[in-house]
């Protein structure tokens, strides 16, 4: 049998990697994050690769829109810009959501996990969310079951 | 200026150690998942540990109530039994939602995203998913925003 709690006997360890906020996270900016709750990055439990994986949901349908990474500095920008902002761990770069494609991708909320290793963003997403064209990443075409 | 596209580079790229369904993934159940749609192990691309990121969402409600770790082996069981089943990181074990503290997380459907390194479960969740009690593991008072 399996604890109902698989969480509990990690959670709230925090991470070596777990980093500050950059110098500049409190530069005024014009959005409702501004630099988030203090100690943001110490509550949260960053991956062996520094990263927590990110949820965007659309916040008034309750559509599940994508899963993508943040590391410490890239939920910063977020937070700071009001612009959803991940890592690509296959490129190794930061990318906002519709600089190019301008399906721009608006963040109003930004909630953790009770363990701390994954966050959901609370969104407004213009357009398509998934590069493939559909609403979400997550279409009913991709169902598996 | 990064592109719009941070997962086509490597999509659909099979991982090696993708696996296959178990020989029993085809025994007969008395869920609506049973053994999935088949080949959607090599669908899906586990990451280095051979898993998958998988958020749970109340089917009816839209609330992300959790995300967690699936291996070939958790997914097929979910297939398998309806019940969501996981892999813990911190114990290697396998865990079954509510398994003890009796909240149940019926699935009634999965969905993989568009580079396939996540899945969506639409779910009918019993009482609290978090072992906090609340009934999301990102409940309101997790905010960092």
């Amino acid at each position: 049998m399996t604890p109902a709690d698989p969480h509990s006997e990690d959670a709230g360890v925090p991470s070596d990697d777990a980093g500050v906020p950059s110098d500049d996270a409190g530069v005024p900016s014009d959005n409702d994050l501004a630099a988030g709750r203090p100690g943001w990055a110490d509550t949260l439990r960053w991956n062996e690769s520094g990263l927590v994986c990110a949820v965007a949901q659309q916040h008034d349908t309750g559509e599940v829109l994508m899963v993508a990474w943040m590391d410490p500095e890239a939920l910063r920008r977020t937070l700071a810009t009001g612009r959803g902002t991940y890592w690509s761990r296959s490129r190794e770069v930061y990318w906002v959501k519709g600089e190019t494609s301008g399906n721009i991708q608006r963040v109003l909320e930004v909630r953790h996990d009770c363990d701390g290793d994954a966050v959901l963003l609370l969104v407004d997403q213009t357009g398509p969310a998934c590069h493939t064209g559909t609403r979400s990443c997550f279409d009913r075409s991709r169902s598996i079951s």
